[in-house]
């Protein structure tokens, strides 16, 4: 049985630098109508960076959040950008190291409300080059013991989706 | 050394059913301006039932990515409400389980344009009491060995972050 859904009319509420609210009118199943809030957004890339049982990770504020949080290196695609050149260049901006880039797994964030896919990489050939932040961009690097890791995503002091998801993928690819 | 970001001013976009769009001012710590667009989300809660090696998926179609996609029951929380208590109802209107939940792990979906978090909880005691779908919501339940969905998150086919990381937060528990 197929349960898609058909889009009626759709209204651009933002257009914005990152990402565009989009309000779609759509037809359910059954027939009935429903509303469905769109953030459109071109997509982000990551990569773990492995090295001798550590990992790379940056601490950075949060304006969400309000708080400075640990993440694994990334950033979002330009419109059409390739997501492993995106995820070598923020990787190179934010920390420094150029990689070789092996495909880790995607993940949609949070499918009710966002087509976002973050484009995962995990490095473990690379070199450190020197790094440039972006204008506007403050943070920390750090190597991390996955174990250490580990930890903290059961205490609940690392909640980031894509950093979770890839220690756990990398460690379940490691077994 | 701290990199907060200090408000200046908030300009809500859009206040909708599940999400409300604000476009924020903020000072950097060098003192510069910049713009955060901030999705405001009331939080959701989600479950991983594990039954003999299989977990409960339930498989639903996704308007943002335009095909129906497998997760663990989820839903989203009213505002203010319990994640428990609302991670015990959508399980029980979705997939029929009454279950004992026990905290997993918290997941920040997309750090950079969401305060939304996920709250994950796990089942592994539970009955069935026979499922009562909200109006509008179409989805089918299936159990999956766990060895499957390891497979399907390796291939690309199971994409969905608090799945993802749900489960291997489980296998990296149970090890």
């Amino acid at each position: 049985m197929s349960f898609s859904e058909k889009k009626l009319n759709s209204k651009t509420i933002y257009n914005g630098k990152i990402l565009k609210l989009e309000v779609d009118e759509v037809e359910l199943p059954d027939g009935s109508l429903s509303v469905r809030e769109c953030v459109r957004h071109h997509g982000g890339a990551a990569v773990l960076l492995v090295n001798k049982g550590k990992v790379l990770l940056v601490k950075q504020f949060r304006y969400l959040y309000g708080k400075e949080i640990y993440e694994i290196p990334a950033g979002k695609l330009e419109q059409g950008e390739d997501a492993t050149n995106a995820a070598a260049r923020e990787l190179e901006e934010e920390t420094g190291y150029r990689a070789e880039l092996v495909r880790l797994l995607e993940l949609y964030p949070s499918v009710g409300y966002t087509d976002e896919i973050i484009h995962i990489f995990l490095a473990e050939k690379f070199e450190f080059v020197g790094r440039r932040l972006d204008e506007g961009e403050f943070l920390d690097t750090e190597f991390m013991e996955i174990k250490k890791v580990i930890k903290l995503i059961e205490s609940g002091e690392i909640c980031d989706a894509k950093t979770v998801a890839a220690v756990y993928a990398y460690l379940s690819l490691k077994r």
